[in-house]
């Protein structure tokens, strides 16, 4: 595959395989920040996708680096990766600076891919962005952190990279780039409604007054659908990190604390102890079953619920939804968005599925990648 | 905004405005072919979108030209559609050669838009894409006709210009790049179940056994859901033409003569005359009454699927879902499509909507059109 790879000036840049017919492909050279769960399955998506896309597509991906806190690798070739799946003997300490030069060296395109939770990650976006750099990431702190770092990443990227981030918002499902579509052919955004969290999705589908509500949680926390500190789930913040996305990228220029927030964690427990909250669990029962009453006297259902109106007002809240509401339906951990626009007016525009899981926000972040490289040839 | 444009050798090439800062805007000539309902509501919305997709995304878009049967027009400016909504004064008699040259000439990078519902239009297509013009269509002829000229199609887009056919199915949903996205990123698709067709799915709603299923017909044939002869809806020839182009983009070389269609038209009235179809329709009803009450008897309900399974068989028939099915809570005249695959096994991956009418169809064309110029600059 090699043999008529040129020598080249630039260290550690890889050889791209001769293509014999056909149009040269369209190359990209992907560097991994943050190998951890999400980003292993991207690796493995990649690693297992790259023949095809390279003989359908005319796409070669090239996965150049990877970088954690301590170590990172570059230039482990695909024989190497086989022979080595653990990668031990490829590992050397981190060096973030020559990382991002190898792996800007390593194409005439390139793309970093922040699978980190980290909220400094993010405060590198623009500058990569303005070296042309692309950005593609499941981490949903640039869309919902601070607005003038979001703000100059977007600056940054009309002028030099993309930044894509479909995977922040219902993982693999096709949320933001239909959300964008709606926006850029010139609809009206009349309303976004989002089940937008696994987690809280399978606790009102489950919670039908049979068992305290406590005990679901307990459940949900043993089948592992709860973060470890489930409180992270019943907070609401992180639906609310999704909805701000959603929101900024609607073109309201919203922030984490503008976003009306109902906690299913009394403030009395807020702040104690992991061991103590499970402990004192069943505090939650009686004004959840207060709730489930209010909804079955309405006639509706209990669901958590994620929404944006048409004066960019934001909450998150659980709301009783009619029976024939689409979140009436929703099946288990499926997450649910519902865009309501001029163009879809009488019946919205609905997506649905699974919204959490490593496989399927590594899909979610495949697409992106491809959506930088999927492009026209210029014309003949 | 002229001031800046230098003269051109291109006859008819139109002066692309002047940007004063930030980088030169992706720039796209269009040429709509069929200027129908479609058409012009694309054409609207182009119009009407194009500032702010310049401004906000750096994509400078260009109506250049519009082609029908009999008559044509170009370089119509802003300013004289704005002055000549009818465009009377300025159509001249249709001159498909000069009509594709002027096109090509009007910029770097030039698509067909094609809006007709004919089967010679997609005879070209090969050819133009070899040319390097991309070519974006709802017509459903190509992706559901000849299989030698699909792969003709096929094979040119991977040298030359790009095809993109989201309409085709489902309208505006996203649809199509859902399935080639979770297919690039090394999914294994294992069904693909639809309700494709807009009128059926409003028939199977209604049809409640309080009426014939005659007069559901009647009155979605008066409400203009139907087309002006609704054995075309019934015979679930355009909803298989559907399921064969996301048969074709799942890998299986389908044709519209392997599916597996189950028509609602009684054979002896498929050749009648429209008036005495309409007169013998009652003869419709005994059939549709005894599927109804076998789907009573089952506890499902009865909707109209399309289906290709694990092994490629596509099928078309009116078939009993379970009442707690994605497909049971379908509403009005929306369009669902239901993909399992490996990573989506539990739970499908859901999109539903609204799947016909010209401004949703029309937004699906626009949405494709954007991909084709919502792409990265080249590294800095």
């Amino acid at each position: 595959m090699c043999a008529n790879a040129e020598p080249l000036a630039v260290p550690f840049r890889r050889a791209h395989p001769s293509v014999s017919q056909g149009p040269a492909p369209r190359s990209l050279a992907i560097g991994l920040i943050g190998p951890g769960q999400v980003g292993q399955a991207f690796l493995r998506q990649v690693r297992a996708a790259q023949g095809t896309l390279r003989r359908t597509r005319g796409v070669d991906l090239h996965m150049v680096a990877a970088l954690g806190r301590q170590r990172m690798w570059w230039d482990v070739d695909d024989a190497q990766w086989q022979a080595a799946p653990d990668r031990t003997q490829v590992w050397r300490p981190s060096d973030p600076v020559a990382f991002l030069d190898h792996v800007q060296a390593s194409g005439s395109q390139a793309v970093l891919v922040d699978c980190s939770a980290s909220d400094a990650v993010p405060d590198q976006y623009a500058h990569w962005l303005h070296r042309g750099i692309h950005v593609v990431t499941p981490n949903k702190r640039a869309g919902s952190g601070p607005l003038h770092r979001w703000e100059a990443i977007q600056a940054a990227s009309r002028h030099g990279g993309h930044f894509r981030y479909e995977a922040t918002v219902g993982a693999g499902l096709p949320v933001v780039q239909t959300l964008r579509d709606l926006l850029d052919t010139g609809d009206d955004l009349h309303t976004i409604e989002g089940m937008l969290s696994g987690t809280l999705a399978w606790l009102c589908y489950h919670h039908d007054g049979s068992h305290p509500f406590s005990e679901w949680v307990r459940q949900a926390h043993t089948l592992g659908y709860t973060e470890p500190d489930p409180r992270d789930d019943l907070s609401g913040m992180d639906v609310a990190r999704k909805l701000v996305i959603l929101a900024r990228e609607a073109g309201w220029a919203l922030s984490l604390n503008d976003v009306q927030v109902e906690s299913l964690v009394p403030s009395e427990l807020a702040n104690v102890e992991k061991e103590m909250f499970f402990k004192r669990l069943p505090e939650l029962d009686a004004a959840m079953a207060d709730r489930l009453a209010q909804a079955d006297a309405q006639g509706g259902v209990l669901r958590h619920v994620a929404s944006l109106d048409p004066q960019g007002r934001a909450r998150v809240r659980l709301q009783v939804v009619p029976a024939d509401h689409a979140f009436a339906h929703s099946r288990q951990t499926d997450n649910v968005v519902q865009f309501t626009t001029r163009r879809y007016a009488d019946n919205p525009l609905v997506i649905q599925g699974p919204g959490a899981g490593a496989d399927v926000t590594a899909a979610g972040i495949f697409a992106d990648v491809l959506r930088l490289v999927d492009r026209p040839s210029p014309m003949a």
